[in-house]
């Protein structure tokens, strides 16, 4: 089982990961928790939509949430090409390979192909958006997290070496990746623009939408996301963290929003450009992954967004990851117990 | 059940919780601990001793570790008075209540009285001892949390209000309390210096020694802390947080030394001083009662330093705190199950 | 020239320097400065007074402010008493020394004594203020620097020794005290809290005030402070720092308010509490006595808020501080000139 | 005047700024500014060359520091490219240009290539250098601002149009340009990799080398490095800042190295990566262009590092920039005399 190889000539250049399209069955109170708990910026709102955008964004959007009756999905995850003509670069190169992929329009948004990858994600290139001025120094209005942009997306699929490899086929470069036992790859981090993640896949059953990740400051503007969560009826909603990553990326915390849609705040992460940098291989061993802080809840390894239109399947061997839950059971075991129990 | 009222005309003048005296079944590996992730200073160091001292204390110090090959354990909880004359005045009070006192020499200490609290907590009085440089504003050599001085003593007992009117007696003013059902008082937050706590009961059985707080100056120094502790071998000792105490004093981080004692490294607290800085009370209700984070794990509740020469008893009402895990359970229950668990 | 001794049996207990009462000429930019860049909130408005507390402060205010059509002006500087006795103990003790002391009234306060001490600084004592709730763990409220609580006051004075003997009689302590050539006294802290300064008093013509502390929680408050003055038009307000005090105490920023009165935002300073906590000789050096961070320009040596009925006279003796504007003059002489002036 | 238009097909595929080679008259006192202060690492030494790297960075070095006995200067400015052919594609492109460019051996990289710019800054290009572990999560040895990343070069050119247009012949885009009365370009900032700076020209005599900067994680860090430098000697390396620049980029301080060299320390800029990101024009006006923070004093303006082998010539239209001392000597003017000079 080999990591997927990256092609250096890619048919056209995606850049980034931009932007995702959400669903939410209470528009009120995802509005809520996006702009006073992340402290996304709302740059337009219709009774069924809202369109946010990160602080230091000039895009119009990099989260788009529409109002759903139905049970909160993902509907679409949306990259960068750098120009419009990769457009039809990118429609020529989906027809040579048989993939079906359309043009639409979208609001806000320059001509968008919409398409799936090979694991069934649901996704959207586009060159151009409406622009707005940038937020990051009007300080005196930022809240929350203040999130400066969206960073990368995390997906949940059988056979990560397959979902991947349609990916470094369009240039993407594999920064990290996990292997259990035998070397079987169970997670790949892969990137256009200059750090280690623009889409990540880890094996499970999927593809599911497991959760995207904001970039915002410093270590403060977590905690006060987190004062913020406590204070306006969403600290519930912190599902894992503060803590920081082992193979060292960053600091993290992983919330759900009010639709259960799971997104990681995270500190900037490495620069990651020279043809040095080598994918790092992680052997996933027993144990807390992390330099420190507990390992997840069994939430975060088992609950996820649907994504709109993608067929569920299973991976033929299922991971045994370490829960919170099985950490503090094999704790507990060996713990003292309490010297005395009844008044002598 | 009513609030022991502070005597506003004290017997003799306690200053504030300055030291501790712990024992260790591995100095070395302690003393490791102590400066690396926590920040401590060693003032003193034999093969048998240590003392150590925060970054802002001038005081010689305010953490002494002694070895031991027995269960590691809390000698002795140390107390300043203001002036050698409030030794005597303490010497005649408690000849006057029947309490056994007796003056002993402590290195690197004036004049010292030994006596135990009537909760059975073993305590030291003092006025004066050798003084060192501050060493606050020499970053170039601070590590880990980089703690700046002792805070407060947290102690167990089977009886809170028994516990704590010796205390008042001695001019503790009480800063908060907590209550269970029917207005039952189980905990109790007492001060001298001007903040919230020098010395904390919480009911359990008892007396034990809980946790001693370091404060630490802003929460970039906890996560650098945390990093420490991960990277040197001491991520296990990670037991709690960091989390939001939800009454506000402060943040915070709970900490396990490789003997087991558990430390807080936590913010500044809150200044109280005036008159109008009446008790406030907080019911406790179910739930989680930080202002955010997990609830603490049974260990947290459970597990405690033994005081040395203390005969343990418990109360007649045992708590039933929310504990990580009863959390983790209840939520578990309400979750839902991955959606498929088999390729088709 | 010796440093005043502290009366340890002081006549009555003078705890803090707690509030402070300026006029402004424009009390809407004022209320705008400190609610926006300082992060005061509003207990109580009219249309010529607003009180404003810091963001933990029980007391129902710490800055008073007053609409005025003269020059603006410092009318009072307000300490807390421990108990309402201590107010008719301070009374006799003024009535002992022939001081001038008064009972008014003062809204939102308990009996307020008003007297001027031996400088000429006009001051007030009450025990009892109406309290508010803290607001100290609400963070999505918080604004600014998120300024905490009230700490200290600066008044020039041409005698500080004289100017100090005053308050060491009432109890307070000396912490700090700065020696010129021959051991002149040219500055003396002072505290009855546990941290090193309630009242300073530095050599000039005097009495002027100089300025008040408010403390903040971390140095990114500060940050945000000095972002919040950008964005809204304070800008020019920021007159020193950021820096780091020399003698360690704390972080530091000056600002002045929009009539011109200085403020200092600062962290928290250390702990002074216990009898070996001697006063601290600083000699001052020619240069810069800062830890980093240039030295403070004329503006901040030279200009103050007059302190209302108060008779301002000189310094026998002058003294020469480094002013940034000396400082860099100092530079430029010893600078390398441009190397090249006219294109070939 | 107009801003020189990027090649999007440009000949070879530069990607960042990332290496330098300084001269110094002092390695030790060199070594030890830029391990305790700025916190880089060394990767090799020997009694007459030292090469560090940032935190983060697997490559071997991104500052060189030869021992030199004349008047310290920066020897070379170096870019990467990203694979081995694009070296020979720039050889090809410098060749039909006309500009002398050669391959040489320096040790630790790859084949690299020699050549000046159009303004005469000495550069080099490779694609590979020798790789060594990131250290950015063993932060129990990180020091002073624990500086992350080289990330770009300011250089003074009198023609910055005719500078520029050499690398926006190379791919690179404009991100702001500063223009002075009448639209004359005085500033251009180009990039490469995906934040607004890999390449900075400014007019004044030239071409000289003004500053190289490095990226710090978090503002504490820069308190860190400003504490060290205050604590090791090196207070008066401190030039200007802390402070944010005006067009937003980031916080910032410049510190001057014991040969005189200026770097910046600065926070984690915008991401710059879409078409739809124009470049920005900032029309200079009289006064202070940053958000806040005093201007910066005239050795920043004037003093610089000669680049080795280039010819300086000044421009034909001298800036008259806004110095601190300027600034203070305009205000000093307007500036509130003492009341009093003479005690009565």
């Amino acid at each position: 089982m080999s990591l997927p190889q990256t092609n250096v000539r890619p048919p056209f250049n995606v850049t980034r990961a931009s932007h995702l399209v959400l669903t939410s069955r209470d528009l009120a109170k995802a509005r809520d928790f996006y702009t006073e708990v992340v402290g996304l910026k709302v740059s337009d709102e219709t009774a069924t939509t809202i369109h946010l955008r990160g602080l230091e964004e000039r895009a119009h959007h990099s989260l788009t949430l529409k109002r759903t009756k139905e049970e909160p999905a993902c509907e679409r995850v949306g990259f960068r090409v750098f120009e419009e003509e990769d457009l039809e670069k990118a429609k020529a190169h989906f027809d040579r390979c048989g993939i079906p992929a359309k043009f639409v329009n979208v609001p806000f948004q320059g001509r968008t192909l919409h398409l799936a990858d090979t694991a069934g994600t649901p996704l959207e290139f586009c060159a151009r958006m409406k622009t707005l001025p940038r937020m990051q120094t009007r300080t005196h209005e930022h809240k929350g997290a203040g999130a400066l942009r969206m960073d990368h997306f995390q997906v949940l699929t059988p056979d990560v070496v397959s979902a991947a490899s349609f990916y470094t086929e369009l240039g993407f470069r594999v920064s990290d990746y996990y292997c259990a036992a035998a070397g079987r790859i169970i997670g790949i981090f892969m990137h256009r623009k200059d750090n280690p993640h623009d889409m990540v896949f880890l094996t499970r059953a999927g593809p599911r939408f497991h959760h995207f990740g904001y970039i915002v400051p410093e270590m403060h503007h977590v905690v006060r996301a987190l004062d913020c969560a406590g204070n306006l009826g969403f600290g519930e909603n912190i599902e894992h963290g503060p803590g920081r990553h082992g193979h060292g990326h960053s600091y993290y915390v992983y919330l759900r929003d009010p639709d259960g849609h799971r997104l990681e705040l995270l500190l900037p992460a490495i620069q990651i450009i020279d043809i040095d940098d080598e994918p790092m291989r992680y052997d996933v061993k027993p144990g807390n992954t992390n330099l420190w802080g507990l390992p997840p809840p069994r939430s975060w390894f088992e609950e996820c967004s649907p994504l709109i239109g993608a067929k569920v399947t299973a991976p033929d061997v299922q991971g045994e990851p370490l829960t919170l839950e099985k950490y503090l059971f094999a704790k507990g075991d060996a713990a003292k117990p309490e010297p005395v129990k009844k008044r002598a």
